[in-house]
């Protein structure tokens, strides 16, 4: 897991800029995130501009979790111009299956688009896989493993990177699995968690040439830091702050003490 | 109080999902409030996806605190819908006075739509009663008892509870008034404190039955944990994150040590 | 400096109604700062309503970061209504220099309307004075002796208050200049903080006749509350809510003990 480790340095050191588009709710958190990570974050949506934000960007973070047609617009537009530079794009399905726009958004980014990583959590993953799954709003309680199968088929499909986060994260590739065992469930008590953890990816693809190990080291830090930053939370508006701060000032040996990562 | 803690509990333990239309500012603690309560929250305000979104709800939140011309679009298709499904929905009307604009949107609003509650600080819901008040912006030193009038006449014309939050709490239905005499003035000094306790009526009205006594139980538990996370804080910023910490892990103990409910 | 902390108080009691027409990565935050200072915020965008906002309010804070077609049509409203009224005007050119998109609109708004004071860091303020000079993102590292005679050049040009912020904070008026030595690094690692100071200089504005003396008691409040709270702080988002409680709570000593500003 050192491998890792320098994956977290190589974000600090290379401070990637990292486009978002994403939703209203998470914004603040998640360039507090990617800032504290050591990435250097950009949220701008506008037709006008973002595929000029995507030529300067080192990778591009799509989140459907506040979507309108004005911004499926920009996505497109974004998505298409990192496609034809060949950069890093990760999409986040926020509360795919919850409703028919959402879910016929997703199918239209997914045949039209390229994307390196999808992650979502396990109905997510589930709703992208069958449409007619039905989820609950924008958390899940549905345990990893049983959107494993989904998530084979969309990987197959789609030649995307899944990563279905939760306990344990489950990232699969054409020929890699690898299961993240940290976090903990407090972290769902925090709006937007999921989110950050979809623009860290974003920052790690941005610097770590191999795109499997970018979203591993990416779920691993987040996990982790999670882990650490429950030690001193008395609730979730504190866990959402110091998870910010440990983000920050996250040690080597720290990140090794806790990281729990399997492969298959 | 012991009813108003089992209402407490019952949020958390039926977990509502609640439809959020709020404005950019709050969208984070808003959410974050709701997962502390226990509620799920999700907010959304595309008109191509606002009516579903409705149907999977338990109950819908509206709030124009950073209105245009789109969401008002929105706002009216996720109400009719609510009411066509006989679910609850609250209103916040933010800045209610300030601006022509409001005040017609807000008159457009009651006049077609049904509201289960309107919450608002005594200066809004004076400003709905008497459209030539000016309100100063979005915050309210004006005392609640000067609205006490004016509840009243709105209740009466629109059947819906009103809710005036400030010191006391007004709630007033048909032949009911409450007072809730919690909370403390430096939780005006955090934004979108009235913004969260809107949201919380409405996840208490999507479990309770009684709607009157589901806004008086939001507004106790708004009050005594705010006055519960000020023993713990330096500030506005250490308030704001207090308070999500104790929404989540407040006890029957706590709560039934400091709630102050009057009815008359 | 004693005369600065008489602008401090009198924010604190005349508590300037600011209208914010500012990006969503932010307005948290920047409502949240305005409060602790004393001011009281207002966030509104709808072309329907800014002309209306700006004849209530004292002062008008534009800030382009998550720009978008729709907003600069308010923008320009709510501008020129202040300027009819001779209200002052901040404007904050987030991104200045990432997309032609942003330079265009920039220019478009320099050309088209007045502003008392023009805020950004040294990469932006440059991108203003030579729109081929191409900033990184919404941070910048270049120091702000290097914007020295971009800012001239902008004061000479628009008649503006020209502030770069950074180490130090330089602001510059026709036959002034003023460096405002406090601050941290660390603040630029919590995203916003340029957008709070900049909200800041709009509240000042709003209450001290002298705009050159409110833009650097703004600043040197920003500096020296952002040192006392680093003081407590374990990572960006400790400083960030330690941020504003002490804005909320300073000192007329603490400030005066801190304070670093020198005038040529």
């Amino acid at each position: 897991m050192k491998k890792y480790w320098n994956y977290v340095q190589s974000v600090k050191e290379k401070s990637p800029l990292v486009h978002n588009i994403t939703n209203y709710v998470v914004m603040n958190n998640t360039a507090n995130a990617l800032l504290a990570a050591g990435a250097s974050p950009v949220m701008a949506h506008a037709v006008e501009e973002v595929a000029d934000m995507v030529k300067i960007a080192g990778s591009l973070v799509i989140n459907i979790g506040t979507l309108s047609e004005n911004w499926i617009k920009a996505m497109k537009i974004a998505i298409k111009q990192a496609n034809s530079m060949g950069k890093p794009v990760v999409i986040d399905p926020v509360g795919a299956g919850a409703t028919p726009f959402r879910n016929s958004t997703l199918s239209d980014l997914l045949q039209t688009c390229k994307f390196t990583v999808i992650r979502g959590n396990a109905s997510e993953i589930k709703a992208l896989f069958a449409a007619d799954i039905k989820t609950k709003g924008v958390d899940s309680t549905d345990s990893t493993e049983s959107a494993y199968e989904a998530a084979g088929f969309l990987n197959k499909k789609y030649g995307s990177i899944i990563c279905v986060s939760g306990d344990p994260d489950i990232i699969i590739s054409e020929n890699k699995v690898a299961r993240v065992k940290n976090g903990h469930p407090m972290m769902a008590k925090v709006t937007g968690m999921g989110c950050i953890s979809t623009a860290l990816i974003g920052a790690f693809m941005a610097v770590v040439e191999d795109k499997f190990d970018a979203v591993g080291a990416a779920m691993a830090l987040m996990g982790v830091t999670g882990e650490l930053a429950l030690e001193k939370s008395s609730g979730p508006a504190s866990l959402q702050a110091n998870f910010i701060d440990k983000l920050f000032n996250i040690t080597e040996e720290e990140f090794l003490k806790k990281v729990n990562v399997t492969f298959e």
